[in-house]
């Protein structure tokens, strides 16, 4: 199944925008309970809830071959108990070509993931093993969310500014296989609102950056949806995740995402 | 230690500028031999002929959790064989501020590498725990080696091109604690030129591309090289490892690694 189509039906089946990240910093674990039935609890708790999981593997890395085993078995639970929710796999990787063989290798046969997020520094030319595969999503980062993210983001050229420029190849140049996204920050709705105007309605958006890192729901929504009340994934993590530190957090955890699943309908387009 | 200065006493000690990328490509190996015991062989045979390693993170990944194990292994076999040789993780990372504490662990206290690539797209702020590690390298990705870098980093941005802002910006604002280094392909000796100017003397490149991609050696060294004669380090992955498929795989190797830091050291200015 194409990678945009496998996108379009759980946003539908779960009527969810939601993404939950699972970003499982073992230092903030409840007690007596470890990363992977960390993992295994939020995804019980929240799956009909959601249209995605996004594992950051920095949280897996830090804690070398165990961790990235948690990161295979938490993959593999999400399959098992929710095969229709995507896996995007927030790895911000990107090398030069032959090289991603390896990474495609990692993220889809080891993982089974169903997109990761790329770096697009590189070029189109460099990412093509990632591109060439319309079964599976290659997720660009455009305009990030963290604070100092203009530096090189910003940079004016010819009057556009660099992430203005990368919006537009992708959009135009990169999605053949129709399986791009690129990352908008939420803590930049100016930015997405003029990404969305350079990309038109086809291409999806990931937006991290709601909660904790202060972006609003409502002006990413006003700013970034498309015509069709879609085109972007919510992404939450700490707000969703550490809802609780109490042995009550996988149940605060799922009203954490049904929560911020109604809020994000309450200002889809003609929803 | 601080990076700087074990970089500057291993070239000296070694007198070399030679780096032996381990890629090591597990459909490539010789009969009989897996990843760990090649690695081993190739480190065996070289270590007093190098400056550093470069195990890129792709080759290993691939492999999830049991190719991250023979990284570590790798890693670790090289502190206890050639304890003054760098070992420079090519990750190609770059998270969110907090997030990259995760990589952080993963490159510096699981395996113990001296340094690690890493995207600039993110912006200095998002890669402050890399660069406030004095005693680690970060080696920032600035004109890299494959056929289609140029897509964005030579977009023009008011006169300059956006690599060049890059190495402006790592050389002048990012290198506080003297740890940062930039990748520069070895394809692209004319903007390697280019960068010097822009840097000056101080900083060191992480030259990638001679061999299998194409770049000379001679044109590298005459662009690159500082005005003491050092100032890069030249890195081949697989003219060296995979200098011969047979048995004899790792003195052919070690012929090709002398041969290359011969080769370098014709081009040094004043040695």
């Amino acid at each position: 199944m194409k990678f945009i189509e496998k996108l379009g039906a759980v946003t539908e089946k779960n009527n969810s925008l939601v993404c939950v990240g699972l970003d499982s910093d073992v230092a903030k674990l409840p007690d007596g309970v470890d990363q992977l039935g960390f993992n295994k609890a939020i995804v019980d708790a929240t799956h009909d809830l959601v249209c995605a999981y996004k594992p950051n593997t920095a949280f897996y890395e830090a804690r070398g071959a165990e961790g990235i085993q948690v990161l295979k078995d938490t993959c593999d639970y999400i399959r098992a108990v929710a095969p229709d929710v995507l896996i995007l796999l927030d790895a911000k990787r990107a090398d030069i070509g032959n090289t991603n063989a390896g990474y495609v290798q990692f993220a889809y046969d080891y993982l089974g993931a169903d997109a990761i997020t790329l770096h697009p520094y590189l070029g189109r030319e460099a990412l093509e093993p990632f591109l060439a595969r319309g079964d599976k999503g290659a997720v660009i980062l455009c305009r990030t969310s963290n604070p100092g993210s203009g530096e090189f983001q910003d940079v004016l050229t010819d009057g556009k500014k660099v992430f203005e420029t990368v919006a537009n190849s992708v959009a135009r140049e990169w999605n053949t296989n129709k399986n791009c996204m690129l990352v908008v920050g939420a803590t930049y709705p100016e930015e997405a609102a003029a990404i969305r105007q350079i990309v038109g309605d086809d291409l999806w958006f990931l937006v991290p950056g709601v909660g904790a890192q202060g972006g609003s729901v409502e002006a990413t929504m006003r700013a970034a949806q498309n015509a069709h009340g879609d085109g972007l994934i919510i992404s939450s993590s700490r707000d969703i995740m550490f809802a609780s530190s109490g042995a009550d957090f996988a149940e605060a955890a799922r009203a954490k995402a049904k929560a911020l699943r109604s809020e994000i309908n309450t200002y889809r387009k003609g929803k």
